[in-house]
């Protein structure tokens, strides 16, 4: 079993414990009536969560990566051209997804801790018609966040559909789906949105549902064609049951605890509280005289931080000193750099408390080390701002 | 919440204490050294109540319907000649799923409640060569049970691939997948595994896994390929982590306990009980004078029952009154008979007595209904059989 050392990776993270009561609580019917209530609160929340009213949500027992192919394989049709924006490796993988769906495929990369300007995007759109594009709210592999504003209004302006892969960002970074004209934006449970993994999560907007109905082919992807699950979106959003496949009865009545905890929150606030974690998690790494992968702190996500370690520390010696400490971090993911940085997750139910104590355990894991700094320096540049 | 009515659908179905505790434990990091050692454990015990040593394990976030899509999206590729036995809502589902992946698809249908006799299979199998046949153990929509152990026999015989839709037996059913020779023997978490809703599960074959390296084209499912999946798996069994997906941590914790409890039980002590349970159960409700849609007990599943409801007697009317006397029953399913019958689910963790308590329950509600037969035979004649 877990102790209380804080997990704070991007993902799974500390999730409120009234989720989890609700996770392991006795499994209903999927029929039951106080399931189908359930299930319908969950799918019209999602919609206030992804600040989308005329979204259609879905919720799939899946991981993100399910989400992320469920976007593609109903809106792609072979030989589509699509636009992927990659500042990551989730990126990447947009890229070799669409390829299986058989379209035609355009990178533009950023470089390593970069993010893509609009610019940019905007030449891409110019010089070729795409169906659709693809980027990464916040690549959980160098914590780059891109303009995701911009994005949509692109997407409306050269008529391109938009998919978000928002499992980063999701109920933490700052979004807007209908207002910023996104039209999927998708996630997985166990990050921001405050689940055990274990649900593939999105929303779609009447566009993209439109263009969706207008394909030519079916959908080859069985479990993943909207065809399949939107009835059953409808139905139980209506009070009703209908039947595709069993529910994930317990992940949806956790699901159901965590949204309304969201919203109680309320988004504002909670957009904010994420960028305060965000920026005093940075400000402290920056104390501690700690580069980042990310290249300037305007593109930096506020759900988790990507540090390299200072000269001559490595994950194998730092992280388990971390971790005796009180806190899990996470190591790199990034190919090109993977043993030379490490990351925070700060998002969801992290509070001001457990960003110091996380921030204290970095302190001693590096003191332990032997780096040489002014013990306390990280936890003040922390404090100085969460209390700004 | 759920209350303690007895939940006896077909899943999903009553949960261990423990296995819900474990669900509902905090969430642990998926390279935590302990989380490696309770998923290397689970897929080792896979193989042992699948019976299957040689076999490799699959667990992935998702229903049964991607487990019954993952065995197909990887063995199948365009233009392979394919045959479905049906059964009953599954069997014909499966018809539909090969036809996205291109297959040719000669579906076998079996007149409704009966069973496929496997000289028909045989039949079917001189006259044409087949790539793969696709089986449903137990439809969940009929509760008739087809004879696994010729199939498998026979798949060897004429080289044909055998795919096995377990999702309502595995750990229930009799079923030795290594000796009987099945190739994909699939399940969800919900049923007789004992686990809340939310895991594909699978045991391939060496053959089979030989069948997928051998293809020409690319899996085009991504999230179902098992070249995503395969070093994944190899890789927590041989307690390393390993990146694709995050794994549904707090599922796995789940189904590591409830695999031990089902060891503990033993298969051969586990597949007498289901055994039992059922008999008891098709005892009772022939006793109190209902038909049931199997057409003969010799092909009625061990872990559902599927009662005709007796004349005058409609499901809105009772249902309501069988759950009001503690038991929850599942109405029909399958479109030809909807309104017509009901489903008694009992498998995983069912006791003697909450069958008992069940039978009592259906009494209740038959005389509530104004159904004439003498009180408590059903549970006299449910009773003679679980103690004999």
């Amino acid at each position: 079993m877990k102790d209380r050392t804080l997990l704070m990776i991007p993902g799974p993270i500390e999730f409120e414990p009234e989720v989890l009561a609700a996770l392991g609580a006795p499994t209903m019917s999927h029929v039951d009536p106080d399931f189908i209530e359930v299930f319908g609160q969950a799918l019209e929340r999602m919609r206030e969560v992804w600040l989308c009213p005329s979204g259609q949500p879905f919720v799939v027992a899946g991981s993100g990566m399910l989400a992320m192919e469920m976007a593609v394989a109903n809106l792609i049709e072979s030989g589509d051209k699509t636009l992927v924006l990659s500042t990551g490796v989730f990126g990447d993988r947009y890229g070799e997804l669409l390829g299986r769906y058989g379209a035609e495929v355009t990178v533009l990369r950023s470089p390593l801790g970069d993010t893509i300007a609009p610019e940019k995007v905007e030449a891409a759109l110019q010089a070729n018609p795409y169906k659709l594009i693809t980027s990464t709210h916040v690549d959980t592999s160098t914590g780059v966040r891109v303009d995701v504003k911009s994005l949509g209004a692109l997407g409306r302006e050269y008529s391109v559909l938009t998919v978000l892969d928002g499992v980063c960002s999701v109920a933490g970074e700052e979004l807007r789906q209908e207002d910023w004209g996104i039209d999927v934006a998708l996630t997985a449970s166990q990050k921001a949105i405050g689940v055990p993994p274990g649900l593939a999560l999105m929303v779609v907007s009447p566009r993209a549902l439109a263009a969706w109905r207008e394909r030519k082919s079916s959908v080859v992807n069985y479990y993943a064609d909207w065809g399949n699950w939107l009835p059953i979106m409808e139905a139980y959003e209506a009070r009703r049951s209908s039947y595709f496949g069993t529910p994930p009865v317990n992940l949806i009545f956790a699901l159901n605890v965590s949204l309304r905890q969201i919203l109680t929150e309320g988004m504002e606030a909670r957009f904010a509280r994420h960028r305060k974690l965000g920026t005093a998690c940075k400000a402290a790494i920056r104390t501690l005289g700690l580069n980042q992968v990310p290249t300037d702190p305007s593109h930096a996500a506020a759900t988790l931080t990507a540090p390299y370690y200072p000269e001559g520390i490595v994950g194998p010696e730092f992280l388990p000193k971390v971790k005796a400490a009180g806190a899990i971090l996470a190591g790199g993911l990034h190919p090109e750099i993977k043993t030379r940085y490490f990351r925070i997750g700060h998002m969801g139910a992290t509070r001001s408390g457990d960003l110091l104590a996380t921030i204290g355990a970095i302190e001693t894991g590096l003191r332990g080390c032997g780096y040489n700094f002014k013990l306390g320096a990280g936890l003040a540049a922390a404090q100085q701002t969460l209390q700004s």
